[in-house]
């Protein structure tokens, strides 16, 4: 085991990955507000939207919008990756300023027929013209490999299949790839496993964790993801995409969650927790719900106790 | 650090710890039924009562006939312990046939002070009394340490107070000592800490954990005493005890949560997930709610799904 990292980098996640996944269609202005206070609470690189067909994604029809006005109001020091998934999506990222894009292949063959309906050796050859294109504009890209533990369609996935994918990517000129279990069904051992075959091919600094709580096993594959070296990972804000109020929720971990797990175990993040919690609130009070994260219920909680004993 | 080990026993806490802490009344016709279902799914130790004044915590008044009932209709191999805060208790847990009990005393002076009106010592003295007459009446005796990594108005606790007091539980004669991480603030780093001071002056195999999930912590801190050999953990069905959904939950670990970790880890239990995951909805619905842990949740919804596909 490789030592663990004395510092994290959190990529969040939740207004892409997250609003994308919600049922309740959020405003611009809201979107635009989420993504500032979230690099308000210290947040360097937040996923700003996705810039696929509104047919297929409703919920991301504003990405030009959304993108323009963050970077216009931008921090200085934050990255606002975007999804593009084809050249075309790309040329409509760079035109609306984005300078860090992502692409995303699946481990699982079936699963990836099923969701873009195409092998994942043809989903890499559509993704070679978006890196290079990319490369030419000074663009960074980021990939995304899914399905690294389990499928819905295969069940569990070989290990040596995702190190496969997540070479191609990092030989295709991503600088990081973020490793998806997308259902949820990983747990400390087989994450553990995953990420052994993954760093014969790949080298540590450049893997991120991508963890569903589906289950409940996200804070713990953190933590074994942690133990093996891994020192960046994604999340979503409030848990956005996964309600556990909802039945089949598939839950993307909660910021706050990752954030007091690592604050508690001495690692930086540049973080702040409490107001992490405060835009969790925020948001899920947009989406007409409580928050989904027992951190955010817990400090909320803590808090009105607090104010009632005054 | 230990091998893992390959078989993990779980103490079913949920008719107890998990019923006093809810704040709807289960009649005894109930908790019986709830307790012969749960030895059924296979768990082989289940805190079935407290024998405290029915002043304090009325949710367990019924305690003898509870016990009495589910002694008569109990499967072979199965325990049934009880907890007796003092020698009174005992004399009535004896008399309703027990034959465990559970003594409780806590790491933190503070907590000891404001819980049970008394010093750690002061505790420890008051159990001396039970432990004897349980040895004289052939009866076993579990301690419980809580507040074991923090506590509500010390703050951290000195993992080395931690080893004292499950020293003494053990000299005078328990046979397991299980170590409450009582308000959940313990993560993967500070419960390995607490462990490694404990197991300086108790054996591992001697050793159960004891975690809250209020921030959503407890499989991480489970994982993590599994890589230090701990091979007993309590758990409560539902995640009885702490609703997600109300304000302050304090939240044991759902036991089909820790069945899903240890199952997906390869560590045998003995115990039938799908099992559980009936018996956390049937509970759930008695007390007019959802199941609180995320297992029970998403395998809910995948059935309610595979039915739909029908």
């Amino acid at each position: 085991m490789t030592a663990m990292p004395n510092r994290v980098k959190i990529v969040e996640v939740g207004p892409r990955d997250g609003l994308q996944n919600e049922k309740v269609l959020v405003p611009a202005d809201t979107k635009v507000e989420l993504i500032r206070r979230l690099a308000a609470a210290g947040l360097r690189s937040i996923e700003a939207t996705s810039f696929v067909s509104p047919k297929w994604v409703p919920q991301m029809g504003d990405n030009a919008e959304v993108l323009g006005r963050v970077l216009a109001g931008s921090a200085s020091g934050v990255d606002y990756p975007v999804l593009t998934p084809n050249l075309k999506g790309f040329e409509a990222a760079l035109a609306a300023g984005a300078r860090e894009v992502a692409v995303f292949g699946a481990a699982s063959e079936s699963f990836s027929q099923k969701n873009i309906n195409c092998s994942i050796a043809e989903s890499l050859a559509r993704f070679r013209p978006v890196t290079e294109a990319a490369q030419a504009a000074g663009v960074r890209v980021r990939g995304y490999v899914s399905c690294v533990v389990g499928c819905p369609y295969e069940g569990e996935i070989d290990p040596v299949k995702v190190a496969e994918v997540a070479e191609t990517l990092i030989s295709m000129g991503c600088y990081e790839v973020s490793l998806g279990d997308t259902i949820g069904s990983g747990n400390p051992t087989s994450v553990q496993r995953m990420l052994e075959a993954v760093m014969k091919r790949v080298a540590v600094a450049r893997l991120a964790g991508h963890y569903h709580d589906t289950y409940g096993m996200a804070v713990a594959n953190i933590h074994a993801s942690l133990q093996m070296g891994v020192a960046v990972f994604d999340a979503s804000i409030g848990g956005l995409g996964g309600c556990p109020y909802a039945a089949g929720a598939s839950g993307n971990v909660a910021t706050e969650d990752v954030v007091w797990l690592l604050h508690g175990m001495g690692i930086e993040t540049g973080v702040d927790l409490d107001g992490l919690v405060d835009i969790a609130a925020w948001i899920s009070a947009q989406l007409g719900r409580e928050p989904a994260s027992r951190v955010a219920r817990a400090v909320l909680a803590k808090r009105a106790k607090a104010v009632l004993n005054e």
